[in-house]
């Protein structure tokens, strides 16, 4: 019997959204149903949303936070934004229609407090028992580490932007 | 000015060949050219191999270690496939064609000393320097690591076949 993982990628470190996109991707190549959700605007560029087109039979993507970065000066907004694209989520997992959902940077959500996590948690519990949910984004909180299956910290050990060198096409976007 | 830049993703937690297909993936968005390089046979699965076939006019996916897994007990033999697949390599990364190279689980080569690192190093360094090489696998050799423009080590904090759980389709292949 397969069994849904919930898969968390932390840490630091570059490769984060990038392995979520691979993972995307494979699960795809295999033919099934994939939906993956950006929660920070602007975290996607021109490359991952054309390369997605590509899958577009099997990937469903969607960008939450669009005209915002979820760093405006106003609380009581930003928390109403993030419970908006939250119930997004928690339909497309409940719905029961993909193997996989991607919730890319939402840890950024649960450290800042603009969601509860013990109702993330249940409706994470309360999924598919099947359906595979891929989580990304640094500072994950305890209680997700604690619920996950599957946890790899991406540490960064160096980056050329530390030196320097400028973000550039193809790489960081 | 672009800067090729070398990228490790190392250590014993997933993800570390997901990203590299999740960088491809993101170069070929971007309609730029990509090579990607499996040294170790049995790595790649159905999934990715169909995932790729969607950029088979942007990714050359090559894989290496055909009808072998490096683990023989002839180390001469080893030894040699070692070679044969480097040089394949090599040429890919001096005939300037792509973007992006990618040797995934190339590290092995390195950490059972089936290769020699210094020549290697001098490959990588004698590269057009607008090319972009990303290198994955355990056990990164410091040099390699002293040489690379980014390093993430992806960690094991948790992992299901830790608990018994079996690899499942769609996210260990």
């Amino acid at each position: 019997m397969p069994k849904g993982l919930l898969i968390v990628f932390t840490g630091n470190g570059k490769g984060k959204t990038t392995a979520a996109l691979g993972m995307a991707v494979r699960a795809a190549g295999h033919g099934l149903k994939v939906c993956f959700i950006q929660f920070i605007k602007g975290g996607w560029h021109y490359g991952e949303l054309d390369a997605v087109k590509r899958f577009e039979d099997l990937i469903d993507l969607h960008v939450m936070g669009k005209g915002f970065t979820w760093k405006s000066d106003n609380i009581e907004e930003d928390a109403r934004l993030a419970r908006e694209a939250w119930d997004f989520a928690s339909t497309a997992i409940a719905s029961g229609k993909y193997h996989t959902v991607v919730l890319d940077e939402f840890t950024y959500l649960l450290h800042y407090n603009m969601l509860e996590i013990e109702p993330c948690l249940d409706v994470l519990a309360a999924r598919n028992p099947n359906q595979h949910v891929v989580i990304t984004g640094r500072y994950a909180p305890e209680p997700l580490i604690a619920a996950a299956d599957l946890v790899t910290e991406m540490q960064m050990i160096k980056h050329p932007l530390k030196s320097g060198i400028k973000a550039q096409k193809g790489i960081e976007f």
